[in-house]
């Protein structure tokens, strides 16, 4: 799929001028974290992982002034052709809604009732249990499909394989009473990530990700079986990568099941 | 496949300076049916969905003054270098012509005679039966494999599989006498989209694509074997994410089917 | 692969103010056939059918004033970098050589030699006994593969899939003593294109490749195994348009091969 | 993968203001090896070859004043994103450090410490060992399958597909002592590039990818199993399209092995 030109010149971009001059203000750095959900929605859309309204991401605001802000995209809204301004703004740990595209003059959102993402729950687990900096949702159909391969499995698990190694090796520190990234994955390493099966409306797979996340302190992902996978990490370019490899070693994982190659090499 | 660049500066888009004032103001609106038309085009090239001039796309003004208004794409041209002033414009319920691209002045069409769109009668049958916006047909390789892995069947299903949730739940209105959208399927439901088999001239499908509508008042799409697919919404934005949707779902579908994975789940 | 953006300020095109006027004249029509050459190599680059310096196209003046003129990309350039001035320009029927890039300046070519394409005499040959237009050659991967599946036959044979209709139908006319188009496939019908083995030397092609126009006068291409296709047509944009139908088709029959569903429909 | 629009006019790419004066000339020129491996990275990156931080690509400077200059990329940043002046500079035959983007302005930086690539003696090997102008290093899908399919073999070989042209012959200059670049490969020729088995850190492979170079004075490539591979030319664009052509070889070769066809043909 091939998104409108990632050029910020773009003519499809609506014009901001109906919006108040401070948030036009706000959204002038390309970093922003509305802005960079645009951009990487838009290439998340080119890979397939966001088609048809499905997948997400959100970004808490680490190194702003208050690194408790969270920019989450809308629900059902087409990923590719998301603007900064259409993003739902909380605040942790309250989940407080500070903002909403709601709030954004008629003349851009054209009436538009825009709804919180379903995934909301879910990434802000993420933010609760990891501190992550980012959350990443996709309908990547590797992932589905590596899902169901092991249709009755708990997990996915693949080793030896060099793209491992731009996974985190994460450890429990039994002072911070936190997951801490403590260096890189190793090639020989074997990476697993829990596999929880979906449920009829998104929400409901919060407990089953919690559990996930809490029994797993080394993924820095969960599946979630016929319909995708949440990655998370530090920074929203830490989880993009991690999301990548992830995605690169699920591809090679159904590759290697389709031609009879065990994922996990026996030493 | 790759269109010219989806920027609107591209030097690609023929200059306007040939139109009348009139067209020149019509087609400033990024978000004409024309211009959508084109952008929506060069987007689905890039899918190979309408390679080889296949395929195409009608769009139903359905928030302009005039909703009976349908915008059709011609016959045999290149769907990723089209123009707006190429379209075919008719009007509900007649079907009577009231502009074609054969009136713009020889120093754009070049002297081509356009000829219109041997989907058409296809396409007005969406608007007629199911008050559609947008009517979408394409040539995509996902929906001509699962059509030949189901040679002797009438109808594709599926179940189980996140991105149905893209897809609308309609149910008929005793009242309206109207097939209306109630919401949105479900992750458990069984997706079910009939397959006609092909005829000679596209205009000959016209019958049994209407047969199928009728007798299956769940569905949004109609595939056709060997062919392709017919997929609307009740706007354009609508009929791109559900054509979207259904091509990821043909696209697992195959592989599944590859695997000897049941499409449909046991439950 | 992904070719620099096919806008035409990029700035990695070159700037030509080291050309003669006249040349920077000739070259600002977009439509100028070396201009499109450029333009369509980055389109097939994008495809992975010009990968690696292979493949090309060349292209018949066939609407301007000496419509003898052949305008050919040379030998070993990459495909999706090629400049307007790079091209050879050979002159009908004797071949003559007016103008080759070692005429330009050296402040543009860097000093490189640069020579004539080895499939000079295989487009020359689709323009002698075809009439074509243009003449495009893929290293299509599922060329490649179609023919693999196909050792030891002599052609390649699709009937029943909706994507032929784009080809054309040609017959030879006894009195003009030329193939003709006298229409466009229909979906019954069955494809048909010859399978000439490779050489080591592509000019050696020549002979079998001349034989195979003769011998299949309702193609309008020719397969050379283990190596590509050789795609004509009566104009560019008919040449391209049926280079995208038949690498659809190749694509498909490819699936199909593997899926054991036979490629010609029993009737 | 879709990396930021390859035009230069993105707004992505940082302002140069912060940089000296010096260096804003320097990089003026889009020749310059720090904007190839730039342009060269969204490139690959869109082919899925450098995502998640892996493979890289450095040059040596060989027209340049100093032919001894070789700019690498560092470790662990997202290839499609590098800016010119991250590249690390090193000079020949010490490898001394020359410049180190932990030189350039914090503005820039953002206080992130770059470190050297770990593929830098993988890169001076190829220098060193066979007069290199520039190195590649990709985590190809295709290359990583094909070495799984020969998981307990030591080298990949093709013979008979038209692509192999576009690869060097090489042979060993008695007076020189080089290895040296006498023509093109035939296509009748067997291509053969020796597989190393990966190691936990990459440096660690220096010494059998030496031994792999020094034993196959015909290849311009090694595999790495389950990891990527070098690859290897005289000039940057010489290395690109070897990389290319060998990608595709690998492709079409996990095609044939998943098809049964036996990749060198029986003569």
């Amino acid at each position: 799929m091939s998104a409108p030109c990632h050029c910020s010149h773009t003519s499809t971009i609506t014009k901001y001028s109906a919006l108040s001059p401070e948030l036009q203000e706000e959204f002038k750095d390309p970093n922003h974290p509305a802005n960079l959900i645009c951009e990487l929605c838009r290439l998340f859309y080119d890979n397939n992982w966001v088609t048809g309204t499905g997948g997400g991401i959100s970004i808490r605001d680490v190194d702003g002034e208050n690194p408790n802000l969270v920019y989450i995209a809308p629900s059902g809204i087409q990923k590719e052709r998301l603007q900064p301004w259409e993003m739902f703004l909380v605040e942790l740990p309250d989940e407080k809604i500070l903002r909403t595209p709601n709030d954004i003059p008629e003349e851009l959102t054209k009436s538009y009732k825009y709804k919180q993402s379903q995934c909301t729950p879910l990434f802000i687990s993420c933010y609760t249990l990891r501190d992550a900096g980012a959350c990443i949702h996709t309908h990547s159909q590797h992932a589905v499909m590596m899902t169901l391969f092991l249709e009755n499995k708990k997990e996915f698990a693949i080793s030896h394989i060099e793209q491992i190694k731009a996974l985190p090796k994460l450890k429990y520190n039994e002072e911070t009473k936190k997951i801490e990234k403590i260096g890189s994955m190793e090639y020989y390493d074997k990476l697993v990530i829990p596999i929880i099966d979906n449920t009829p409306h998104e929400s409901d797979l919060t407990d089953s990700l919690q559990e996930a996340i809490k029994n797993y302190p080394g993924t820095s992902a969960v599946l979630v079986r016929r319909h995708g996978i949440y990655v998370w990490g530090e920074t929203v370019w830490k989880a993009k990568v991690y999301n990548e490899a992830i995605d690169y070693l699920l591809e090679v994982a159904v590759k290697m099941t389709q031609a009879g190659i065990p994922l996990v090499k026996e030493t």
